[in-house]
């Protein structure tokens, strides 16, 4: 009986993270007021040095300090998994592999560069750390690893969240953070909010504005991103170098690599060892998969954008559907952002990545599949991923062609199932991007000269 | 930097299963009518047959069938991790272990065993399980194994549960399994429960007599335990036989070693291969831990009683708060049993076992300071364990000691948040036992002769 998880031994953990930046040309983010590259003063406020260095680094590797390798080793490396019982499914010559995060205490990616980041900020004498959430996964990773590193943290939740999806809201609390309802009484930006509609649910633009501004206004605070930047796709690269080893002690080549695309940080963490074999020759493909509600890579526009819903933020070079574009509430939360990290746009906008859009219904289906095959129900999110590694191994069949598929299963299921429920009683619905959103996002980014 | 976490080398998982009746002379069941030991031939329309030799086998190992094997190894070994984050926020001398089941696809061991049952009984022709869940913990576990091995499933679930617990549910009917409300009207022992109480949350009782009924009833469907049973606890035993393994390739010997008690199997499963170096000479103790709301093996009756409320079930020799007892609704709900597993009642009453009674306060508060200082959520019953490991560590500061102290891990709390939301709240209370319920069993519970 060979094993069907590819342990990696402890001594061969990745010490040190790869900078994909250094392979590349990603033009820099522009300050929203002034349309000039922004500097370290502008971010200061926001972000401790050591995580502002990282973020314009130009070093192809990076080391993981000792106290943070120290904590992501109770949960690291995760396992790769050959996923034989899939295979059989779909009676597939293909040899699936998957990456499986959900081993993290939280359930997901997110503690990697959580962990990562409250180390940093606690070096720096930073006393607390704040951030938003919409779903609550970023919130409860940032709560564990502020409670590691003897931080407080005040988590904004979009309100709506906070009252419908208890569950990580409790989880932040038992780490011992502070969650609050965004729009909230305690800053200006949800006072104003709350003063334009008492009822409102609240939105990710708003709670990442509440944030901000508590952060810019105590310098013993700082904020925490959850994806997007350079920083936090950087800390996410153990996935991919653990999974490149994996295979290889499997004695396998991956020719195609499948991940899911919110903000890029899960895609970009499996993808981007791999990217840096294909720079040097590696003949392998690269598949980032959208939702088909919000598909920022397929249908969006390449260009400046802000990162955030009210235009605070620095203008990002990146493909968008507008930052005022509201994506349709759908059950993978985690992928509703109208841009995607600068990095991911840019690999994109040179073919080094092809996206592909997955209706939901097609997500969850994949899901459900693969609960059944292989035991592990995945995040709606990882659903995604899920159904485009299957349609790669539907076309090896077709093909009668081996195949190596690897995809990453970002987390699992167990704190979402109420949209299994919804699926499981046919309520989900397939949504359609209007191509009117596609012509306001033309007309409001602007072009990435040079 | 050491990792925290001490892997397992894939060629190194368990290959057979250590059977501790071996060792032992545990008495035999009785038959409810007869009094007279139960044979084969009275479990037969239960139970696959291999499964009723290995809940007699006297040989001390079982091998894994390499199938059972293969799955086993999607998500084993499970990490052993050096609590060092709870050792500094204790300060104790002691080195304590964590052996991790939360990292299974349902989060937590039951499916070490209910793979191996499904397997089973695929192999002898049976083409649908049937059982009874509470909580959800091990209906999912049974349904995962089924889809596994192409098995329908049949779950019976406490209709108070089905209504107010709907994520267990929702991972049943992901995986395929159909799961029913209890009482239902599916059954003669279900519609006497309505005809008596159209409007009863329903119990564990009614919902073992249902599932029973189906099995017997139906020569296609057999039925499925998820604890208490000698195979089940056999199953579990892949658990202690890493850890055995984990913790000399850290150089580590155990002192003290502590699982929680419900019905017994995952107390079992961690304990009992130390419990055979404990014949053999080996120095070290092994603690169970168990709710003081539902006291079984620290003030239960030794003696025969049966398995079940209804008394439908064989009567079985081990310590028993009395078939009737209903335990007070504490959120451990896996671990709220009226009676343990004979071999570990065998084993309390030959003083191999020192059991120890935790109240759910002082449990929720050992599962926040763990979470806090490791990361991991615990699952409301595994906090038991954290907290008699707590005990131990904290005897060792005090005595100024070293000591190695290996505590069972079970599950994860992510479907039981609600449990932790109450505690946060101060909404848990203490709950004793009324002597009158031990007078009571006293005078139930049949004494075991010679």
């Amino acid at each position: 009986m060979k094993s069907l998880q590819i342990t990696l031994p402890a001594d061969e953990l990745p010490r040190n993270w790869l900078n994909l930046a250094a392979d590349l040309d990603v033009p820099p983010p522009l300050h929203p007021a002034t349309g000039e590259p922004v500097g370290p003063d502008d971010l200061s406020p926001l972000f401790p040095m050591a995580l502002i260095e990282q973020e314009v680094s130009r070093q192809p590797e990076i080391p993981i300090p000792e106290p943070v390798l120290e904590k992501l080793s109770r949960y690291r490396a995760t396992p790769l998994v050959r996923a034989r019982g899939l295979e059989e499914a779909l009676g597939t010559p293909a040899r699936i592999y998957y990456k499986y995060e959900g081993v993290s205490p939280t359930g997901s990616h997110k503690a990697n560069t959580a962990l990562a980041q409250a180390w940093y900020n606690a070096q720096e004498g930073v006393k607390r750390l704040t951030t938003e959430t919409g779903a609550g996964q970023w919130g409860t990773a940032l709560s564990l690893a502020a409670a590691q590193f003897g931080l407080e943290c005040l988590v904004f939740m979009v309100r709506v969240s906070f009252e419908q999806k208890p569950y990580r809201r409790i989880a932040m609390q038992t780490y011992g953070a502070r969650c609050v309802p965004s729009p909230s009484p305690d800053t200006a930006a949800g006072r104003a909010a709350l003063a334009r509609d008492p009822d409102t649910p609240g939105s990710l633009g708003i709670a990442i504005s509440e944030a901000v501004e508590v952060a810019a206004s105590d310098p013993d605070t700082r904020y925490a991103l959850g994806s997007v930047l350079n920083h936090v796709l950087l800390h996410q690269t153990v996935i991919g170098l653990e999974a490149r080893r994996q295979l290889e002690i499997a004695g396998e080549r991956a020719d195609v690599v499948v991940g899911c695309v919110g903000g890029g940080s899960n895609f970009a963490g499996l993808s981007f060892p791999f990217l840096r074999d294909r720079f040097a020759g590696a003949d392998l493909r690269v598949v980032a998969a959208e939702p088909a509600s919000c598909p920022t890579l397929t249908r969006g526009v390449y260009g400046y954008d802000h990162g955030d819903t009210a235009g605070l933020t620095p203008l990002m070079p990146m493909h968008s559907l507008g930052h005022d574009f509201v994506p349709p509430p759908i059950h993978a939360g985690g992928l509703r952002y109208h841009g995607a990290a600068p990095l991911v746009s840019h690999l994109v906008e040179r073919r080094q990545v092809e996206p592909v859009a997955v209706d939901q219904v097609e997500a969850f289906e994949a899901g459900r599949l693969f609960a059944r095959a292989e035991g592990i129900i995945p995040a709606p999110e990882s659903n995604h991923a899920v159904a485009a590694a299957i349609r790669e191994a539907r076309r090896a069949a077709e093909e009668g062609r081996e195949r190596v598929v690897l995809f990453g299963l970002s987390g699992h299921g167990l704190v979402d199932l109420a949209a299994y429920d919804a699926f499981l009683d046919g309520q989900l619905r397939r949504h359609a991007l209007e191509e009117a959103v596609v012509e306001r996002a033309r007309a409001s980014v602007r072009p990435v000269r040079g």
